[in-house]
């Protein structure tokens, strides 16, 4: 079994290490060829010169997998492989594409009698390790081609991983799956505040994450890693109160506004981190002056 | 018709001012003798010397008018002055009070054969102008003989002032009207901030508020202020991004949850307040941190 | 002056009312000519049989008015009246178009060298009588021919309409007005089920509003039409608590996200909105459901 | 070790189970002696006939254990239980009580040189197999006593506990943990409800649950029975939209607001849980009025 990789960032590198290690072959392309090179020496994958030779090497029906930047960069990527291609041939994108643009290229691509699958995929940095949460979308023949790839990816060969519907669905399910990480981030994150406001009681909030792993009700993985770096320092002094927000957590709100259905802890969580952007303070200088217009520093009389 | 005033702080005199220019007779006290001298020069109130004094000079069943800051200030005032009345007198608190503070101080001053009115007052710097409005709870005799002086500061004798039911009313409706003011206060400062995002358009946002008073769905009095300040500027570069709360805010968000009654626009507005005062600031240090935490800055593998 | 209307629906109707009023020629036309004819009666406006009737019976250049449901229905009537129309000709629409559509339908018309005006319309049934608020997006000389007609429509020749910007701008600022409209709403409404909800101080909500008119912070036309209906009915039982939402409010929201400003009070509103239509039931459903699995109800055990 | 336990309630009566499997020894009372007897037999226990004997036979210092009701019935309780110990004897208070009255008990025990501990206890149903989390406060001395029975009733003997502070914070703790558990609760019903909306793509949402458990970010015990009950059915036609909220989601979102820290995400989750009560109706008719008011149902003209 092999597949071809292109992409070989932090996310494509470990994929390929954790699909060498599962015994798959790998024929991968990355813009830097030292990089492609390093890692074939590493885990014995084979390094293409090209997206042209990367297709040469690969037998039909070909599977080339996209570890790229979601929107642009993946999309000229699109353009140039597609052509290339043979007919059965199945791509993958396992960028956080919008799923409204992978129902598109799985539209376009089908013209062209070309497999599209949509590959949410989640884990970061753990996942070589533990594996990768895989949430899949397309249709099931080019699934069940695609599957001892996806079992030796997955934590486990029957677990973290699923074939979620038709074309779209894989990363529809992943968006969603991030509009959820981002309200519960913020509530442990309030959670948190306040206790660290309550000076009072001097809690070591460490010791409360650590403590809350086990038998609570909020127990999970971000607990874990919260109870990790708050054991090492849980004044936070030195970071940035900036929170970055990406495509996925935007595209969840518009969702809930589009399908009419409330989610307000998701846009509220995803709204308090444009606040921590600094992109409410033109509003903030505007409820200033008003409080200023009615409250008593207005030096002229208002006629009405 | 007469009263005695304690507080001549800018509500306080101006409140003076249009009393004296409706006729009442006035006897003030302020902590400040130089104030009480300056305004009686220019207004004809008598000033007091002391609260003993001030209540001496009143014919029974007085009239006490506290307009001092809510909380401490407000009891400790009343806490003087009720053993200093008779039976049958009547205190006004005009203070922005908590209403269960004036539902309790109602029932202490009851025990004592005292009247307590408690008087919601909005208007700012514009009531000495235009009146302010009142909202005033208490016993029905009580209001029967506060109302001459009522008529006089209220935009207009049956205008703008309303007995709103037993005491705590008053200060209750008064602060459900903060609390719609800081939702109201909101709604406009994020439109406008997104008008002043989409910089294309290059929005003259003056303008548009101004044409806004006129015949639009939004047209207000705060519209009225806004539409002043941002003819003159609407850059607000100099303005810092920094809104105060105060306690009707918090006290009508604290109701909806003690009643069990949805408020997310008034909560919101509060919290977004609280946000721009930095609090924000160690919730959004957890999040950056978690994100750090599974995106991929961490140096060490973690182990479930 | 004059110009072509298309679409008399009640804002329509109501237009060509005032707009005959201001001495102004309206040659209009409807889907159901007996509506047309009826207003023709009403008002000497000329009732045209068809689009082409309507586009022969104007001078050039023409103004052509389309006041009609925003979306498809205005879409095919401007594919159909485009075509008819000779270049410099103006077409204004006056619907509450998503700005973006009406970027796009610029600049085809202007690759016809058509011009074209979006009017963000506000003003409701009070327009007739009142005016209505005008934002209008276009080329300046465009508008300057359009400026007579503006003139008579608004509340007053100088007031109550404003050249925003370029095409799009007067969609935009109409957008955002009601996504101001929904945050003030939602905060009234918040504020006086609060009030509902202390039943102790058996408060005369109506008799609160109209107060509030008068010298409150609060006072607003909102506000003008909330103290109508409660000094009615305050009990409201035979009202559905059901609140439809419309395009404007969602895509305030949507700008929000994509600008990457917070707007928590507006999508709040909205989502409250979302509610009262029942679409929170499933999510009510799963929190039912968690709650029962930790709370006890369960009925066997769980192995981690 | 033993202690006193007073309410055998389903928390208390599993508590009790799994002491005893510790090794500990429990003299018990519950008003209904029928149900002390029961667990008598089952466990071992020591039925005890009235508060009186309960603390006649527990050995000095005393550890007497409430599980009982927050609120009144613990203060109940409480007030014939103290008059009964002997200095140096030991009261812990396992339920959700509001970490402000702990703190006041917690000083009225101290002057009669009782000592107070407050216990917040996580765990539900599954407590008694994989047991309680355990969040303590107190005075050291005392919690050094009670350590080996938190020992037993805790996950671990290392683990699930924590002494958080002084008196209070184990209850604050607790409080916190729960306002998370609201905040996670409701971005995952927000996501599946997103999810169910997209009917298109057909979604096993008790699959997707089940994925998300291995590998993903948002994994979690919630999760975890989420995915259980949605395995079984993900309709959920059976189950009211109805969610019931409790003191401590309250008393968090209070908390926010007292501290002035912002917490929107727990904000809103305990709000939408009154709109599923229907505590939003009359706000949602309010707006349909106003709605009506302006958007051209109204039968008669608004004089300004």
């Amino acid at each position: 079994m092999e597949l071809g990789l292109i992409g070989l960032g932090r996310m494509g590198a470990n994929m390929a290490r954790r699909l060498r290690k599962g015994g798959i072959g790998v024929v991968a392309w990355n813009r830097n060829a030292d990089v492609t090179k390093d890692l074939a020496n590493e885990t014995g994958l084979k390094a293409a010169n090209s997206l042209e030779d990367l297709v040469s090497r690969l037998k039909t029906p070909r599977i080339v997998w996209l570890m790229l930047p979601a929107g642009d960069v993946t999309q000229q990527h699109l353009d140039q492989l597609a052509p290339r291609l043979a007919p059965g041939d199945i791509v993958v994108d396992g960028a956080n594409s919008y799923y409204k643009d992978s129902m598109r290229r799985g539209q376009a691509l089908a013209a062209k009698k070309l497999h599209y699958i949509d590959a949410g995929v989640s884990g970061g940095v753990w996942g070589l390790e533990n594996g990768y949460a895989l949430m899949l979308g397309g249709e099931k023949a080019a699934m069940e081609h695609l599957t001892p790839i996806i079992k030796v990816l997955a934590p486990a060969p029957d677990k973290g991983w699923l074939h979620c519907g038709p074309v779209g669905s894989g990363h529809f399910v992943k968006m969603v799956h991030n509009g959820i990480e981002y309200g519960m981030m913020q509530a442990y994150a309030e959670g948190f505040a306040l206790m660290k406001a309550r000076e009072d009681f001097k809690l070591d909030l460490g010791a409360v994450a650590e403590m809350w792993r086990h038998g609570s009700v909020v127990r999970s993985w971000l607990l874990d890693l919260t109870a990790e770096f708050l054991a090492l320092d849980q004044e936070l002094q030195g970071i940035a109160p900036y929170v970055a927000d990406s495509g996925e957590g935007r595209w969840t709100a518009l969702e809930g506004i589009e399908q009419g259905v409330p989610t307000p802890v998701m846009s509220l969580a995803l709204m308090m981190r444009f606040a921590s952007q600094g992109k409410d303070e033109y509003a903030d200088r505007l409820l200033a002056m008003m409080r200023r217009g009615f409250g008593g520093h207005a030096t002229k009389e208002k006629t009405k």
